[in-house]
């Protein structure tokens, strides 16, 4: 029988939580690791063509799944990997990012060897992990097992990044297998909390005339997006989400009242939202670009903030309180005192009708509108694509995935492919600028080569037009080369099973829509708009970005 | 009259230490400041398609140029760019890394905004530079025109990158043009230590049968080629460079012995290096990639080590004495002494002549060997190219640009674009691998629009062969998706401008490499070699990684 190793023990936690997909990229210092990779019956590795993109694609699986795990080589690898972890991390997302070190003596001796910075210090790239992750571990044969059950346990809590340095003879080191699950800390006892914090909420519901909520991302992080579900359905208040937590509430039951921006929100959306007697808030982060700049008018004293370990009433703060728990006793109030509010949720108006022949934003996402199905992944670049998707009604169980505080562009292509990856069934939508796309285009090869069939609509306006909006229209710097965007896939594949398209003209991209919708295959549509043409959304947030840049 | 800012008052100094391009991607945190980069007369906008890529291609122009400087946008453009910083930091290369910010205020304040990590620090991504920079300023309105200073000269002197975190309001803010140059600080006096540098050296040398002299990149990195151009011309000591510096020391004159690599070398090579009475160093460091697994046998008794800052003699240590007072020192010595030692250089031998009519990578370096010019720049990425580059005998003033230290795959593209960028007229020749063209491969584009017209070959050996041949020659992690390359040029260029060929035999490349030696455009040459084929450089290198990654 052979010795399982600190490897093998590794991938059993990482299956065990949930991750049957490990990303990353070859390098010698994980070769061998890897090859435990390959020999796991329930593991499988997807090579990526570079180490950011597999970061990306990481991030996009653990928005689909309970967690993410990423594999780089020590230097060079972790730190083309950096920025996509440190959007995981502002975003919460759980991804665990092994590191394949040299090994332990090499370390100690201070060897002069490639991918380190050729002074001896092996710990540097560790330590610049540690503003982007939530806990670090530099395993040894020793401390292994514990190190890697504690750095787990920290991200599966906190929902952010962990990261582990594996050195080449620690991940051959022998270890037996888990013998019992993986333990988590036991929270503190909130009884108590809870007691006083539903005590404060029932006295602000008992006396409100009317009550709203409001819905983030950090309730789908936190996993609470099936108990609001439960409370809407019963309790129908006007709600909203806002553009990075879009998808978390449905937008098909009562109530459903628009995505909230702030002053750039629809006049019903905003009046339904803020003039409620109380607003409830689900994991809310008011970051500028989704509130055009702070523009949100929300009072605190009429405000409860749930966040995923402590709540709001007014000035009043509960600490230690799951997010689980507050939402459950705000359901149970609601239901106790809805009878005695008055419950008038506007519908938000459909998209404007677009006029003339030609493509425009507008156009293009009436479109779109149409083209969406019950059950979709939607991934929107934090371009115009994001910010017009913020204007579309989403059907049942339709989910958006954006990046709308860390904004990496580029980010959108390979968190395609990671979710994907981790739904080869689901029909995945991504809608991508011309200026992004270029930053990460390569993933494309990847799609093709797992026969993944993600349709993606690529927008060219001619360069970064998101910029345009916010400053230099017409400076060259926001100029970018121009491609052949429809050959690309041939070019990227020597077997292609992509389909592609350019449309100028709304007719064609519907007509294109429908044969989309008939045949699963990978599918690129060239959708080309003007460059200056940009979503209502954007315009409102891109004049509050240039404001407070030039202030 | 307008008033100048700190902005202004950068880009002045920018160009006065020999900058005339600034490369990056734009974001809303550095769109204003652009502006002034705009129109800068002196200074030209290179704007790349990732931040990585422009971080390559500065490191590229700084290996031709006195110093490179490259423009992101704070969190998600620096860290997408910080593996290429550490890489110059790692290989001695001045690259100012310029961060466009969030104004002062907004910092202050912690807005939750775009691109940071949503907790209100804004100093976290200055902190992981500074393990990859030798000097960091957050500038402000007070501070800005003395930080600038500072870091500028650190980065000149030290010749490692410097960060400079410049806020919007701060890059705007009003400051005068620089009234006088940039000054940096007085080295210490080093007579009295050269004094006994001479000392010690004339004892060692006077006695000695017989010297060699090996340098090293940072010969080149600290301005000392042209002198050892000079001493080995009136002095013509047998000499050998390591893969790191090759080129440093002219591979035409008599005493060239080859390219050293420890045990790896070819014997005669070894032998008139590591045999010598006495061994001279110039700028040498032995790192694992380039010594076979620090295979090299110098005595240290019979060394002398000369370093940036300090020199060895056998066991004794003499700071803060320059490279360049050192080198001239020695070059009187060897002047002096010459005539009473034996000096035989045995010439390196020709590459083996290739057998068969298909393509190998034997018959590709042959070919290679015959296609290169006086003059040329070779730049080679660190799989087979650069292992493969080691065997070349450089033509007159040929330079080769490679990356073993650091490492970084995919790295050489991007830098052949800094570098072609740096010098329009000269012939830059590429030599890549497959796998690692696909990092980085959007960067074509970029040359393709700005009329560029470097050399690429590129290798196809079907995956990441450097890798098979350190370990688990056929798992699946070491292939990668097959592309069809020669269709790239087309599909990253609406107007392209470029020639492209796939050959699979030893004639079909001889007869491309004459119709690009005869008409000057961009020109993409697929190679198709054996999977399993690597140079012998690369066979000794691969055995000795591989025995260390697995004790």
């Amino acid at each position: 029988m052979s010795t399982t190793t600190v490897g093998d023990y590794l991938l059993y936690r990482l299956n065990e939580i949930g991750i049957e997909h490990l990303f990353g990229v070859p390098g010698d210092y994980n070769l061998q690791f890897l090859d435990h990779v390959i020999d796991h019956p329930q593991l499988t590795w997807v090579g990526c063509t570079n180490e950011l993109n597999a970061a990306y694609a990481a991030d996009g699986y653990a928005r689909c799944r309970p967690a993410a795990a990423l594999l780089t080589t020590f230097g060079v690898g972790e730190l083309s990997a950096i920025n996509g972890i440190a959007g995981s991390y502002a975003e919460y997302l759980p991804v665990i990012h092994i590191v394949g070190a040299p090994s332990l003596s090499a370390q100690q001796q201070g060897d002069l060897i490639h991918h380190s910075l050729g002074e001896g210090d092996f710990s540097s790239f560790l330590r610049m992990s540690q503003p982007v992750s939530v806990a670090q571990a530099a395993l040894t044969p020793d401390n292994a097992c514990k190190e890697i059950d504690r750095v787990l346990a920290e991200v599966l809590i906190q929902r952010r990044p962990g990261y582990l340095l594996l050195s080449t003879d620690v991940a051959a080191a022998p270890a037996a297998l888990p013998q019992s699950t993986l333990s988590l800390p036991t929270a503190p006892d909130h009884r108590a909390v809870l007691a006083a914090f539903s005590d404060a909420a029932e006295q602000m519901l008992a006396q409100a005339k009317s009550v709203s909520l409001l819905a983030d991302f950090l309730a789908d992080r936190f996993g609470v997006t099936r108990a609001l579900a439960a409370w809407l359905q019963q309790v129908p208040l006007p709600h909203a989400t806002l553009l990075m937590g879009k998808g978390v509430l449905s937008e098909q039951q009562p109530g459903f009242v628009g995505t909230y921006a702030g002053a750039a929100s629809i006049d019903s959306t905003r009046g339904a939202i803020e003039e409620a007697g109380v607003i409830i808030g689900v994991g809310v982060r008011f970051s500028d670009t989704i509130t055009a700049g702070f523009s949100q008018q929300i009072d605190a004293r009429r405000f409860i903030d749930i966040q995923p370990f402590f709540s709001r009433i007014g000035d009043r703060q509960f600490d230690h309180l799951p997010m689980q728990a507050a939402v459950a006793a705000l359901h149970q109030l609601c239901l106790r005192y809805q009878q005695q509010w008055s419950i008038t949720a506007p519908s938000p108006p459909a998209l404007p009708p677009a006029a003339g022949s030609e493509l425009s934003q507008n156009a293009f996402w009436q479109a779109m509108q149409n083209f969406i199905r019950p059950g979709d992944l939607l991934v929107a670049d934090q371009g115009t694509a994001a910010f017009g998707a913020a204007a579309l009604r989403l059907p049942q169980n339709c989910q958006l995935l954006v990046q709308p505080l860390w904004g990496s562009i580029g980010y959108s292509l390979p968190a395609t492919f990671g979710a994907q990856t981790a739904d080869t069934e689901r029909r995945v939508i991504l809608i991508i600028g011309d200026g992004s796309a270029q930053l990460t285009i390569q993933e494309l090869s990847s799609m093709m080569r797992d026969g993944l069939k993600p349709i993606i609509f690529l927008l060219n306006n001619n360069g970064y037009t998101v910029e345009r909006a916010i400053h230099g229209a017409e400076q060259r710097y926001n100029d970018i080369a121009a491609w052949n965007w429809t050959q690309l896939p041939q070019a990227l594949s020597v077997h292609c099973p992509a389909q592609s398209w350019r449309v100028v003209e709304t007719v064609q991209l519907t007509d294109v829509m429908k044969v989309i919708a008939a045949s699963p295959r990978l599918s690129l549509v060239e959708v080309v708009l003007p460059a200056m043409d940009v979503p209502p959304l954007l315009q409102a947030v891109s004049a509050a970005l240039n404001q407070r840049n030039s202030s």
